[in-house]
């Protein structure tokens, strides 16, 4: 398989590095044959040609049987004035691959729980899989400034279409399937006409294709309230774009271990992206201290969605498992424990999969 | 002065008799004349009237001092085909009142921080104050359906201008004179027209007008995570309709006790509307157990800002506090302890304020 590595800004290069490393140990103990092609992406596009997603690098992707990510940004691209930035690049990626469906799996580690911000018998156990919609929405429908009787005004619209919201339904009912058969779909309907649509749609999907998936709708703002009351009722949850920012990041605060959790984006057909969802951190950049287990999850993600490889998968996360159990920390998740570095934490992965 | 009362369904009524008990006993402590009105709203204004906001509550609030609002909505009302539905009646009441600031003090009390789903160390001394625009944004903002090449789409369109962000910004950077000097606004300007201009007044007006308040700006996403691993940090924080929607939601599980919570809706002059966050609880309605220290609080709130009577406001939060103090809980806030009812604790506020 042909895996384009987009390293990114920050501690991107540095956890891509970790996750190569680990993909090329299930190449080995699996006999499969990964080839690999870096190409530019972020700040560091923007600095080496001026835009953040350069032409080759869409097509190296548009080639490629799956793409790892870094991360992007940095305060250095961070001017409001500048011509570009380094998001700009995220945003365009997932339109030219066509990545409509953002997968996002909350799990806790039950050796990391005692650093989630919640009371462990409220997070314990929570296992959610988001699925946030990813090329539409108000992020790509029409905008811009508007002038009237001299008071300018910004607009920016919100705009769903039926097989929007069906193709992006109907993976998160496929994935409920294979989990616990329990699909949540978030909206705000009773406000917003985009979300009277998802609304219909989605359980038209649901009743019509998946009777046997238990289906439930929950108001955006409720739901914002439920993941910090009652995070452990979830199983599957898709919602919009929008919702799907806020929710997932707020989610993600939940198991307290930013630093171990992954991302996959996903199309009809072609390449996904995987990435951990944490940002490039530029403030340990270069240290040798970053955690990249996130990153080695992301790359279990893009076995088993994009190279469908389900035990090379599942042998990584038990690995990742494997490895905290055994009491290796970076400092991000070190509660008291001695810590390593994150070319020490990806030698104990491979040790483990040795 | 003249205060409209809109007791609306479910607990409503229950909830808002103790918070009209306590406003008499304001008014014979202090000297000062109280009338009611009391008006329909919500779906028992759609029972008796068809329509969840009748013209003649309209006109009432507007000649009015202040309005207190109980809660609005339940079961009975949700059919999704219905004509009409009671949160149509709190949309339009916002706007027929010019109420574009939404104050929502998330507050925590010693007594109950043992509820709140967050560690201690991370909830307590909790103490922001929101402001959420309330009459612009994509919940009044163009709407609609669209069949296009056969495919049916939905819109909604986010709009602000350039005056609707400085009257709420001002009054949340006022707020912050009035408290612990810093003020945040939050937005997602990294993709969305509206929010660039939204950051951009925000900062000219904090600039130009309020140089000795501390400013810092925060993306939506970012903060739906700072909430739950740093709501202390924060002090005065302002944003958008929709973002407001979510993230007050979010604040308001992290003290652990909804059903203390208040909130204040106001204008630029006219009469403001204050009200309890919680819901219609139509599960509890007509038991005499709701808890109705959050519109006892509303009303604390509503001699604030509605009547600018400041000891007066401070005397039913000081009797708030000392009721708890006590330990008198009503069910929803009992840990343990016995609990009183609805109308109990209104008398203990009362013997408290005598
Ligand atoms: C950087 C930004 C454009 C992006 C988004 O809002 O989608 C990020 O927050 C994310 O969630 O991947
Ligand atoms: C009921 C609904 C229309 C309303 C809103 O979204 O504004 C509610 O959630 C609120 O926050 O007051």
């Amino acid at each position: 398989a042909n895996i384009v590595l987009l390293p990114g800004d920050g501690i991107g290069p540095e956890i891509v590095l970790q996750g190569q490393r680990v993909l090329d140990a299930i190449a080995t103990k699996f006999n499969h044959q990964f080839t690999y092609q870096s190409c530019l992406i972020g700040g560091i596009a923007i600095d080496q040609t001026g835009d953040p997603l350069p032409q080759p690098t869409i097509d190296a992707c548009l080639a490629s049987d799956a793409v790892l990510l870094g991360a992007v940004g940095g305060p250095k691209w961070d001017d409001p004035s500048a011509k570009t930035r380094p998001e700009v690049g995220l945003l365009k990626i997932r339109k030219e691959l066509g990545l409509f469906a953002n997968l996002r799996p909350i799990q806790t580690f039950p050796e990391l729980v005692g650093a989630s911000p919640l009371r462990r018998e409220i997070i314990e156990g929570t296992d959610i899989l988001f699925f946030r919609e990813l090329t539409g929405g108000i992020y790509f429908g029409p905008s811009g400034r508007e002038t009237i009787d001299g008071v300018e005004h910004a607009m920016a619209t919100m705009v769903y279409s039926v097989p929007e919201v069906e193709r992006v339904v109907r993976l998160a009912a496929e994935a409920a399937r294979g989990r616990d058969g329990r699909l949540t779909s978030v909206d705000k309907a009773n406000v917003l006409e985009p979300s009277r649509l998802w609304r219909q749609v989605a359980e038209r999907v649901v009743r019509e294709e998946f009777p046997d998936v238990k289906y439930d709708v929950v108001l955006v703002d409720a739901m914002a309230m439920h993941l910090i009351s009652r995070p452990k009722d979830f199983d599957v949850v898709v919602t919009s774009n929008m919702f799907g920012d806020i929710l997932t990041d707020e989610a993600s605060m939940l198991p307290g271990s930013l630093g171990m959790l992954p991302s996959a984006s996903i199309g009809a057909d072609g390449p996904g992206l995987y990435e951990p969802i944490h940002g490039s951190a530029p403030d340990i950049a270069g240290k040798g201290i970053a955690n990249p287990l996130a990153t080695i999850l992301a790359c279990a993600m893009l076995l088993r969605h994009s190279l469908k490889l389900e035990d090379e998968a599942a042998a990584i996360e038990a690995a990742v498992r494997k490895v905290l159990a055994a009491g290796h920390r970076t400092p991000d998740i070190a509660a008291g424990e001695a810590s390593i570095g994150t070319e020490a934490m990806g030698d104990e992965v491979l040790k483990v999969l040795a």
